[in-house]
């Protein structure tokens, strides 16, 4: 005979009759196959209305602990690997989580300071958003991202790289990562991707995880070459000729014009056109893109905020030749964008209004000051002497060649001793 | 000879005459091979000064334009494939956007109404989050995101869905659609998918997109069968047991166990828990989670904000078993998070403030009286009698089963014709 308490219970009684029968069946109480008691007793017995204890059953039959038997009564089911839930304190624990570690100098390049991040305006606009956007806000937006934005991505293409572009070729997401492997759907698995050599780390990981046939290609001092690209049969190249990671080399005009060429001598050849620092190359006029000088549609241009606004917002976008961006609304236009309606809106503003103009003049002269800082005192040091600085032209990074005889893992390891972080 | 204006101009010289000399190589008016005038000359001709010639030389030439031979002067270089870009209007634009139509009635399920969004209270939060935060705003969050989100959400699940999850467990990403694409990467291509027949008709697009292996498996009516997914040769089920899409069938304890007993028959085999309308069943006492019951670490939980809040925001989560994370944080953790910080500290402090309980009980409220009055108009309308409405009492969507000869598509396009949207 079931015996429950139905003093001082809060909520509903049924419920919580409910909960006392399944604790039961759980715990083992109750036998598969038990019968339970009928509801005219069980009701008499504790002083309670028969339609509660119907409540209650009703609703373990509902869930599957209770069966009925037409004209007999309430049965206990039976459920197949019935067992209470280890509490998680007896489960071994073995999440490696990536180490975090405190140094006294970060040399990687993923991050900005909080200083240097725009937090009165961007306070203000998305404020202001939130208020003058409510109706949008809430409007989902196609996979390219919301409108607003990817206009005035086109406008700012258009002043600070001479880039004309339709906002339909323009598609934002989060992260440059995530645009990866959208163009790895878009363009088919099935393809060579080729990737600099030495080249940035992560796209490899990339590529390998969806197991996506990836090449490397070496550089001479003007980047990637064509006998590279035949060589490994390359299909799709994936390169930085603005600014190189981590070597710093820009492409010359020349080799650009003969990498278009290849990529137009055959059918499914394409460019990735990485500019992910355009707007932080110190000095000289940059080049035009590849994108720009462009005339068959091979170039995907790809961009991020990352390194001009901060990491953290994770909006990057892409502009795709017109005969592409078809074929990926025709493809893949059932995706979500992966960017928040609430940052986009913000962001939109934040360009066409001018601030990111500002903030990118800004911030070129802080970098270029940092800069300059950084390479005197490497210069003025016990150890300038035998320090090259390669590249010191162009963008947000630069290269010293040391000369010594530690390997690169001694090296790291004895500045990783001092508090210097110099790889992720 | 070359001549150029040098009047009223904008900005360094230098960069004015570099430019004139481009466009010159670009438009074929000086051609390949062709030797630029000597510096001293050109400068004396012009009136300019032989440094300002230099200047533009110099980056004409870093930029492979122009190159030089050795006591002989400039030339301009041969580049390959030489051609003015295309204006864009000559190209022939063929982008197909997704179609969008005003409707009277939208019955599409994703997507909220402004007025249902607690703009108030998000606006005082964020504001708050980018006064307080701005250092944790700039530091980039873990692949599994930041933190104080993933505590707060835990917390939550706690309290609301009776699971206890360790915050590491956890993995935040920018919609459903993105947890999919890294559970097919955590568990790999190669194993055998299979989602619900009826059901979620996206899943099926994401799991093409990437060439998967994906099965369907029939229902009874109380969900998928362990007979179909042995018929199927399943290894990972992907199933809404609490509240399946579009039947609304909610699986039942004994069939829960049974599945639970099928995963745990063989390593590998895996089920996807996708909960995403658990805060909006309407009636009786939910169901606990496969992923509660589950003692061998074979369930990965899915939730997402998109019902809860607003899909615009693209914030989802999954829970994932101890073992399943730690072999996430080894493969994966080279990713970024997709979702941004501001997003992510403005919703960890929503949650555990308890603007989110609060947001929810709301919407409950709100959602169950409108489900009532749709009903109701339906039922007293002339239609009434031949409509049969199916699993009226559970979440944010029911069936109606309308007694009719028209076939679906004819229906749909009766329906759209009146101004009322079925099916995205």
């Amino acid at each position: 005979m079931l015996t429950y308490h139905f003093e001082n219970i809060d909520g509903p009684i049924y419920l919580y009759l409910y909960q006392c029968i399944k604790d039961d069946i759980m715990s083992g109480a109750l036998k598969p196959g038990e019968k339970l008691p009928s509801k005219r007793t069980f009701a008499k017995n504790n002083g309670i209305s028969v339609i509660t204890i119907q409540n209650a059953y009703d609703q373990l039959v509902s869930e599957g602990y209770v069966y009925t038997v037409p004209k007999k009564g309430y049965y206990v089911a039976k459920l197949e690997g019935l067992t209470k839930k280890t509490a998680l304190d007896d489960v071994k624990y073995d999440i490696q989580l990536p180490k975090k570690k405190e140094y006294r100098y970060d040399f990687t390049s993923n991050g900005i300071l909080a200083d240097n991040f725009p937090f009165t305006t961007w306070t203000k606009i998305s404020r202001e958003v939130m208020s003058n956007e409510k109706e949008n806000l809430m409007i989902p937006s196609p996979v390219s991202g919301v409108r607003k934005l990817r206009e005035a991505i086109a406008e700012h293409l258009k002043s600070f790289r001479g880039i004309e572009v339709d906002p339909d070729q323009i598609i934002i997401g989060a992260g440059t990562e995530y645009l990866y492997g959208l163009i790895i759907e878009l363009l088919g698995k099935d393809k060579v991707y080729t990737i600099e050599n030495p080249g940035y780390r992560k796209l490899v990981q990339i590529y390998q995880q969806r197991e996506i046939q990836c090449q490397y290609a070496a550089m001479d001092d003007e980047g990637v070459t064509i006998e590279e690209l035949n060589r490994s049969h390359t299909e799709v190249a994936h390169i930085c000729p603005n600014h190189h990671f981590p070597t710093g080399i820009t492409m010359p005009a020349r080799r650009r014009y003969e990498i278009l060429a290849w990529a137009k001598e055959q059918e499914g050849r394409y460019i990735v056109e990485d500019d992910y620092d355009s707007e932080f190359r110190m000095e000289g006029k940059p080049l035009p893109t590849l994108y720009y000088i462009d005339t068959a549609g091979k170039v995907i241009y790809i961009n991020t905020f990352s390194k001009s606004l901060t990491p953290t917002i994770r909006v990057s976008y892409m502009v795709l030749p017109v005969k592409l961006a078809a074929l990926f609304f025709q493809k893949l236009s059932f995706y979500s964008c992966t960017v928040s309606n609430f940052e986009q809106y913000t962001l939109a503003e934040f360009i066409s209004r001018g601030f990111f103009e500002k903030h990118i003049n800004r911030m070129r002269l802080y970098y270029s000051k940092r800069r300059k800082k950084i390479v005197e005192v490497i210069e003025s040091s016990a150890w300038g002497k035998r320090c090259e600085i390669i590249e010191n032209d162009a963008g947000l990074h630069f290269l010293i060649k040391v000369d010594t005889e530690l390997s690169d893992q001694e090296a790291e390891a004895k500045l990783e001793k001092r508090g210097i972080k110099m790889k992720t």
